[in-house]
């Protein structure tokens, strides 16, 4: 199985790393054979037919920060549709570019041209999927190849797939959750030190958990964009970005804190999903509930009619967790051929 | 789909329940024609090879406590393995009579007797798992059948499937959960009101949910079973019940709880399933952790080496919740068809 890796962040370097990691088991466990093909940021491509050596790929890319030095097989300039026209044969387009929820491109283009050439399809990437998300379930159908997009949402928290596979006897009502690690660190940290939004924030950045520019966690729209997604994916809406009402953490204090605290709730950054509201906003929580994690967890409850609820907690980041989150996709892929 | 539910129960009833509430979605979903052939319970049968009537079977069951008293096709006295021996045709056993965990019987040889004739056996049944798991996986193999048992282990959280499939990418290491509801109430309700084991183990059975003989689970057995069938099912170990330590929560002292909670950890009955060790005992857990649910509620957690840790929290039992991990098992076996 052939793959192509656009984009090669944080994320495209784990999903290398993880492939690299898993090659025997892979081979063993599933027959699956994987093998990266190409390779994009930037700064163009790294392209073999044969197959990439990871390891050099890994390398290249820490010492001078583009897949284009890679020896022989580096092309400097070229652009991801430029690769994914002509430049090579594959069976499985990787999307793991940054996410851009103004238009959802380059990954929109990246993933519906792809669909069309009758490839598979795995992505990260909420852009496309919160802005475009019936156009690309269609593209999918129409072309008869698949679109998985797990890692899109909550990173290791298994959650759409689990809706659609280990839930199939229930339906499910509505869905609230912690989908976002940034914000559920800060509000973790302004319970337990009594600290304020803006030092907490200033804390959390200077340890790489929230980035320099904060706006799209802690204003909620990396929240919403799941919101969006899990809206489409699982209860079967027709919506976009724009339906979804949206309130950030910025304005939560530590007096409210500790007035939430003292009658047994904490404040969280609540995303809901329900036929009948989309919002993430800050909300009360009971403390010993399942939502009262702490540090960079992401949480998502389910309400089914038959089972109750269903929670999953998981990290909602890193690279090799959302590596593995897309390797599993590739397994479900594969195994269906 | 024909199928024999054996054990009418709560468990039982409640899967010729949702297979009434759920008939047109899995026929419109899924192409999912399920038809309840047989229902056994200790007074004998009900058997109709063209379907029996649900809503009726129900209504015999609650007003005489018979399914053999159903109208017609009810027979009194015939036992679960003369009626899987010849008395009707199926495609797939849905065991559900109470746990043993002596011998694991009946429930052992029906698995055995339907796997033997090609059959697909599904099971919330512990008993058998916990004491005979690679024999019943053999004869599954051997005669090429589907052997599905999510509902054995916490009900409605669903964890063997999602281990299965949805984590397919990461190797699992070792899991700890708190795997019995009953006990769980008891340690929350004990935290809560400083009160004594006794004390509340008594209001616990007054309200139906600690049995009058609370054995199984206050003294971790119910767990131990659980943790047999995770380290076979997910760990691929080969264990059996008699390899698990146990101790139960029965020493439990309110000051032992006030002592913990003073220092910000709550003690929970945790069931450990790793290649080290195998043991169900009271352990200490951080509150603002996911283990720190309270009420029934089932957590489990599993430790990957990809997606670091990954966690399910579910209802541990009901009649409902467990059917419908049950169905989600039928419909799993019906999509490989």
């Amino acid at each position: 199985m052939k793959v192509c890796i656009v984009g090669f962040g944080s994320v495209g370097q784990g999903v290398a790393r993880v492939m690299e990691m898993k090659k025997d088991e892979l081979q063993k466990e599933y027959g699956l054979d994987l093998e990266l093909v190409a390779a994009l940021d930037r700064s163009g491509a790294a392209i073999n037919p044969e197959g990439l050596d990871i390891k050099q790929l890994l390398v290249t890319k820490k010492l001078t920060g583009k897949v284009s030095e890679y020896p022989e097989y580096g092309e400097e300039g070229v652009s991801g549709l430029e690769v994914l026209m002509d430049k090579v044969e594959y069976h499985c387009l990787i999307e793991v570019t940054p996410t851009n929820i103004e238009d959802g491109e380059p990954a929109l283009s990246h993933i519906l041209k792809a669909m069309k050439d009758g490839k598979d399809v795995v992505t990260s990437n909420k852009g496309p999927l919160a802005l475009k998300f019936k156009e690309i379930a269609q593209a999918a159908r129409d072309n008869g190849v698949q679109f998985k997009y797990e890692a899109s949402v909550g990173g290791a928290m298994p959650i759409i797939n689990f809706a659609h596979e280990n839930l199939s006897a229930s339906k499910i009502e509505s869905i609230y959750g912690i989908l976002n690690g940034t914000t559920n660190y800060i509000l973790s940290r302004m319970v337990k030190e009594g600290s304020s939004y803006e030092q907490t924030l200033n804390e959390a950045q200077a340890m790489g958990i929230a980035e320099t520019d904060p706006t799209q966690d802690v204003e909620g729209e990396d929240a919403a964009c799941k919101v969006v997604i899990l809206a489409n994916s699982i209860l079967k809406m027709d919506v976009t970005y724009d339906d979804v009402e949206v309130t950030g953490i910025s304005q939560i204090t530590p007096e409210s804190i500790a007035l939430a605290k003292k009658e047994g709730y904490l404040i969280k950054l609540i995303g809901e999903v329900s036929p009948e509201s989309l919002e993430v906003s800050p909300r009360l929580v009971k403390e010993g509930s399942p939502f009262a994690v702490e540090g960079t967890l992401n949480v998502a409850t389910l309400k089914t009619d038959l089972a109750d609820d269903v929670t999953v907690v998981g990290k909602g980041a890193g690279s090799i967790e959302t590596a593995s989150a897309i390797l599993s996709d590739l397994i479900s892929i594969w195994k269906t051929k």
